[in-house]
């Protein structure tokens, strides 16, 4: 059962923050914590909520930098659903000019994920073609909108007329209904044959097969979610005849120094497409945080688009 | 049927140079392109070798900073087992001082494997601990000695005793049987329980799910060979927990330009480390080219240690 309930307050230590949570959004994580697939690290929170935005209220020890009063928005490892959160002090970014504070809570997680992935990981270049599957989520319309402020052609998945155009809406060059198109032969029609330089991956097995069929020579597949399952075969040789490599990654086990990383490139790198009006956040609804329940159903079901957003009020 | 007959005299186009060849080696790609199952590149020639050593005869137009007379060793996409053979000029590299022209041949092939996968692309750092399988094999014997010039503590397997032992000699830390010992346990143990960071690995398909548990967060697992076969279902959830990857390489097929940066970053990084006595060039055998049958029996019973070598006499 989710319930919005009392807890005794929070309190900063040495390198942490107190921010009085303005909003918070859910993620795909949120419904495989509460279903218990999905534990929160060890010394984390168990309440839900892996970003947030606010208001700093308390510095802890050693923090300098950051100044009582001031709007962030924040990478969690859990805890952000709460009427405060306690953040270490790496994970804390301003909010970019130009977005309002309940906006900016759904800022952290996918900003986090699709630099960390396409750019440190992956390095995506200008000139080269990003296949995001699930163009309409909030990582795909997040991802859609970097690879294209990259310069790079993107090519994405959705399950409806009306995410697919919104993923065109947001820059994509090609967008394939996974229903009833194959994505391989979307991914070599873009790209006059040759397929794609990197793949931003959310099914995992189902899709490791064609993903490795769809990659280009030098090609990475970054695999971020495993929604079609955990293990599948993979076929070696073509992926050695391309010179290519299967990453998978996430964020919320990453030791504190480098979620810290991360959030400096973010600020460094994405945080002037946000203020440039190159990437926007993408909201599909927002909910008051007592109706979580409710905002879980919504992306249990996948009727949305982009970010759902829960605020305190 | 292997046999050495005469063809005509090749000669330098633009950008490549002759070489009088004093000596070739033999790599298991040769075993496979004998069977037919490794054809050589469009526009290379079909005789078998890829790599040699020799003195420049002839340059081609535009070729500078080479001179007619200079003792060479070359990575080759073939044709290396011959008298003469024209090299594009990007893959021509000095031969190390205090290295004989005939040892130079063993070179080529094992020096930009290893130095381009572990260092160029898995980043092998002091401090990491690094898999080999095969350790006494060319590929082996090099891989050993450059992790443990790099600072990179080496776990390798092989099949004798006396393999265990040539690798414990060459700098392995820690040498398991591949017939009766775990791997995965050996690398565990060597590693305080963490695991190693990066593989080199010469199996595919029988080893892939044993490597991808042997391997520490952020791993990589680097595939260059598939003598286990190229089919094997992946564990995604275990690669996403090790925030890993899996690559698979082979230096034949690259586009030139890759090539030539690879021997470039070779001669800058590896011959240092082969003059300054920290890597030593390891010839299990020599015979001379008319006995080349007889070489690639050896290589296929795998009977011997390090790179066999063959010279034109």
């Amino acid at each position: 059962m989710l319930r919005w309930a009392e807890y005794d307050d929070p309190a900063p230590g040495p390198a942490e923050v107190l921010v009085e949570v303005a909003a918070s959004a859910v993620n795909r994580a949120d419904l495989l914590q509460r279903m218990g697939l999905y534990p929160p690290p060890p010394g984390v929170s168990d309440t839900l909520g892996l970003e947030c935005s606010g208001r700093i209220v308390a510095l802890g020890d050693g923090v300098s930098g950051w100044q009582v009063g001031q709007p962030v928005c924040a990478l969690l490892a859990g805890g952000g659903q709460a009427e405060l959160v306690v953040v270490p002090v790496g994970q804390v970014m301003p909010v970019p000019a130009g977005v309002d504070l309940a906006t900016a809570a759904a800022l952290p997680e996918v900003g986090c994920t699709v630099w960390s992935n396409l750019v440190l990981l992956a390095h995506l270049a200008a000139g080269e073609a990003l296949l995001v599957h699930g163009g309409a989520s909030g990582i795909g319309t997040m991802a859609i909108q970097v690879a294209s402020a990259i310069g790079a052609t993107v090519i994405t998945t959705a399950g409806t007329t009306e995410k697919l155009a919104t993923c065109r809406e947001l820059g994509a060059a090609s967008a394939v209904n996974y229903h009833d198109e194959d994505f391989v032969a979307a991914a070599r029609d873009a790209t006059g044959g040759s397929g794609v330089d990197v793949i931003l991956d959310i099914m995992g097995a189902t899709y490791l097969d064609r993903n490795i069929h769809a990659l280009a020579t030098n090609g990475r597949l970054v695999i971020i979610g495993m929604q079609g399952g955990t293990r599948a075969e993979l076929d070696l040789a073509t992926l050695l005849s391309k010179r290519a490599a299967v990453h998978a990654t996430s964020l919320r086990h990453r030791p504190l120094h480098e979620k810290a990383a991360i959030c400096a490139a973010v600020v460094a790198g994405l945080w002037p497409l946000i203020e440039a009006g190159q990437v926007r956040p993408v909201v599909g609804a927002t909910y008051p945080m007592s109706q979580v329940a409710e905002a879980h159903r919504l992306v249990a079901e996948g009727g949305h688009t982009g970010k759902v957003v829960l605020t305190v009020s």
